[in-house]
């Protein structure tokens, strides 16, 4: 029976690893690479061999409801959207919560995860790791990959022509820290994702002249969504998940795209995305739109090429002068090095994994890949309800099915990924992270069943089902059952207004009765008539 | 006859009087106290006396199709919200193209300006100016006093109990140039005004802490408005306006308040005013909402005292712990230093102006006051539309009415203001300033008549009522008619759309016919039918 569990990387994953191994009665030994945990999350000046950027401003895109782990709410003060400093904060308060640091080597290296000899009736692994220069050797029960998949930077500079010949400075986003190197420069940032978009609006308060280039174009969403709330939890819940997910694909488009330029025409502002009806994941800034309306940022096609000072835009002869670029074309995911190709094969950037998680060819399933997946919303509800389930299935709780049955599905899925959104990238919209937590969630038990709870404690009911969808739902019932779970959801808008409502007035908005509203109507259509005078 | 007009001061108001009294065959000299044109918006990194504070990051409110003079349109790619610099190259077009600059005197401060003795029958002035340290007069026919009324700070310091015995430092926001002060420190805003809450967007950028005190709370507007048009393209069209101006104050009042609430609930963000029904100048700022949802500012109410560092609040007992404050409390306006109380007299911030111009009780019509008006949208149309007026009336070509229906009216208004807005502020959405501008301009007869156009060109007639009421349209006839009004009214959402639109994509959207719209809204409805399972 597996009782010892190794976890490499002690970041958000490896942290929610190390908790869920300790809940099911398992012994982890977490090793860590740098001096301490956070992973991304936690800034650094210097930039660190196998992480990708945080730059100093980086401000998380999923509210703290959203992102908290399902038995540790934020505390009620934290800010919704928490700078990289605060989040780690809160990583901190989660990990003396739990007494997780005791379980984690620091500056340890894993050289190596081998099978043993006698891996198809014992599961066991060999870990060669090194810290100090010295490298140490022990037997695993099983082993918990938590060290993401944003380490190596894509730059394909053969795509830009001229490249080579360019003499201002270019670096890829991961070595983004400050904005100081853009003062007074006229800055080209190639991509339009998260970063990109949020580097170029950065520059934009210090730099000359900042461009935007992208060929695909992508959606905008604000942080600050309808009527103020958090993007996620109007966004996320059970009830829009149910509606996207009966509605056929064009009409969900059109749908969204509709959505979308409420807020601002994507066509007008340039970012309307090159294809519609294909649901990319849209990129989150608050600022983009201000930003370009006030001329500080400006959006333009795709590079043609680079010539020594300038570049040149598809469909246009002209030459833009530019001082720096900025690739944000994104990170790549090739191998994980300590792993022999027999235990993970990685191709189009794509592991051939069970529910993202485990090598169906592996004859036992003792070595799990957590947090491989990209979710369109916060990462931890996904990355622990995987820990959850995956410590579960090592102790033999529960289940996989056959390898027939797993590699079919597996295959399935690629190909309908590759037929929706081309590689690398998750079912966005359509079958997204919801469902996803939810099967797993029903492996282990711990799903919500709605109707039960509907004629049980209706409004609990109603908030699960059309309220945002947080990760506390997965603790009401069944394993890991937490006695705050039904609190901590009924309560999830106080914490979400408590650090904005800071200055409160005696309410006076019911000064104006019902009967005026349609009073109101009649009269806006009066002087419609009267209009044109 | 009126022939040589003085002119003090060459700000915007300033440029456009010249322009004006050259248009009308008059001799403009136009006396300004430093050494450039442009007035506040021409950034210093000295504090100027008698000129407010421009801050270096300073964005227009009011966008370019809405801030241009009537008949000078910005180059079209000038962006739609423009830093002070971008604004300050228009004026430079603006005064070489009509060729303004020969007629300013610079570094020449006007020291006074007095009846001539003859004053009752010639209307004359003898003006008194102080040049690098010499004084010299001369006689003009008429005055147009230009220099705003932006130029005293008011810091009611007795109103803060205990600011004596704050150790940090404070300053008024005046004195306000660039955001490195706040480095690190904990900083608090007092005052909700424009610059109140730019100013705290830019510190929170590098600040530890920002909070902003207010009392009154606002509503916020932002650049990007419905569908990502300029904000005042949309809110400043004589359909809208007769809309607001058809409706009863509270129904309006309320229309207001939730249409403002779309962008977010102003009560969950401690924004909302404490008078609902009073309609105060709405704070314009983009970032405003995101920086509260991501902790970055926190609104708090009025201020209870001080202490040696730190602030309490009304009703908390709370100490908050500071290190510098901003006094954003705006402005105050006591006097003209150059001109006699007989001239001009100043109570309680307002002076009691004919149509905000001219003195009634002066026995000829020969000093004009321009500007002193807070439009609720761009002021170049109105002080445009003010020395269109005043040159002409200088001319005899237009006359004011008996000094007792000037004084009735003058008194009158007054009246109302104080009823509506409390004292120095105009009545924002009620009787705005397209009522006043087209008051104006149906007094020198340049207000189109919008039935006439309709019958002879419908689509010019249509923009006119229901597109952004523009400068342009008062120069499609009567005096000072420009053959170019006509397509500047026709393409000014080509100049609005030409500087964002940089990336354009071929046109998917019509691949959805319409039919499928309302299939799409029948696959909704039975979701929501499916939804409970």
């Amino acid at each position: 029976m597996v009782k010892r569990v190794a976890i490499v990387g002690a970041g958000v994953t490896g942290l929610t690893s190390i908790k869920c191994c300790l809940e099911e009665g398992l012994e982890p030994t977490c090793f860590e690479k740098s001096d301490d945990f956070g992973g991304l999350w936690r800034f650094t000046e210097h930039i660190e061999d196998g992480k990708p950027s945080v730059y100093k401003s980086m401000v998380s895109n999923t509210c703290k409801e959203m992102s908290a782990f399902s038995d540790f709410p934020y505390p009620e003060d934290f800010p919704n959207y928490m700078a990289n400093a605060k989040f780690f904060e809160y990583l901190k308060l989660y990990a003396k919560h739990f007494d997780l640091v005791k379980h984690i080597q620091f500056k340890t290296t894993v050289i190596s995860i081998k099978k043993r000899s006698d891996f198809s009736t014992t599961g066991q692994w060999d870990v060669v790791t090194e810290s100090n220069g010295k490298q140490g050797s022990s037997v695993f029960d099983a082993v918990m990959v938590c060290i993401g998949y944003l380490s190596e930077s894509f730059l394909p500079l053969e795509s830009f022509p001229g490249i080579k010949k360019f003499k201002g400075s270019y670096f890829h986003s991961r070595f983004y820290k400050h904005p100081d190197v853009f003062q007074g420069k006229r800055v080209l940032v190639v991509g339009m994702g998260n970063s990109g978009v949020d580097i170029a609006v950065e520059a934009s308060h210090v730099a000359e002249k900042v461009m935007i280039s992208t060929g695909r174009g992508a959606w905008a969403l604000s942080r600050v969504f309808d009527n103020g709330y958090p993007w996620d939890m109007v966004f996320i819940t059970r009830f829009m998940n149910l509606v996207r997910n009966s509605l056929p694909g064009p009409i969900l488009g059109w749908i969204i795209a509709n959505k979308m330029s409420q807020w601002f025409d994507h066509e007008n502002y340039s970012l309307i995305p090159q294809d519609r009806r294909v649901m990319r994941e849209p990129v989150l800034n608050d600022d983009l739109p201000s930003r370009i309306i006030t001329g500080k940022i400006t959006i333009r096609p795709k590079v043609k090429e680079f010539k020594e000072n300038s570049v040149v835009f598809q469909n246009s002869s002209e030459e833009e002068p530019i001082d720096i670029i900025v690739f944000a074309t994104g990170y790549t995911f090739s191998f994980f090095p300590f792993l022999e190709e027999s235990v993970l094969k990685v191709e189009n950037k794509q592991a051939s994994l069970y529910k993202y998680i485990f090598n169906p060819h592996l004859e036992k399933p003792t070595l799990a890949i957590v947090g491989l997946i990209k979710p369109f919303g916060a990462v931890m509800p996904v990355v622990e309800m995987q820990a959850r389930w995956i410590t579960r299935v090592f102790k033999g709780l529960c289940q996989l099915p056959p390898v027939t049955t797993m590699v079919k599905e597996v295959t399935e899925k690629k190909q309908k990924k590759i037929h929706w959104f081309g590689f690398s990238f998750d079912e966005v919209l359509k079958t997204d992270c919801l469902v996803y937590v939810d099967e797993l969630a029903s492996f282990i038990g711990s799903k919500p069943s709605l109707l039960a709870l509907f004629f049980k404690e209706p409004k609990l009911a109603l908030e699960i089902f059309f309220g945002p969808c947080t990760n506390y739902q997965y603790r009401l019932t069944g394993p890991g059952k937490w006695a705050g779970a039904r609190k901590a959801i009924l309560t999830q808008w106080d914490r979400t207004l408590k650090p904005i409502r800071t200055r409160v007035v005696e309410d006076s908005s019911n000064f104006f009765p019902y009967l005026l509203k349609i009073f109101g109507l009649f009269a806006l259509f009066a002087a419609l008539f009267l209009g044109f005078q």
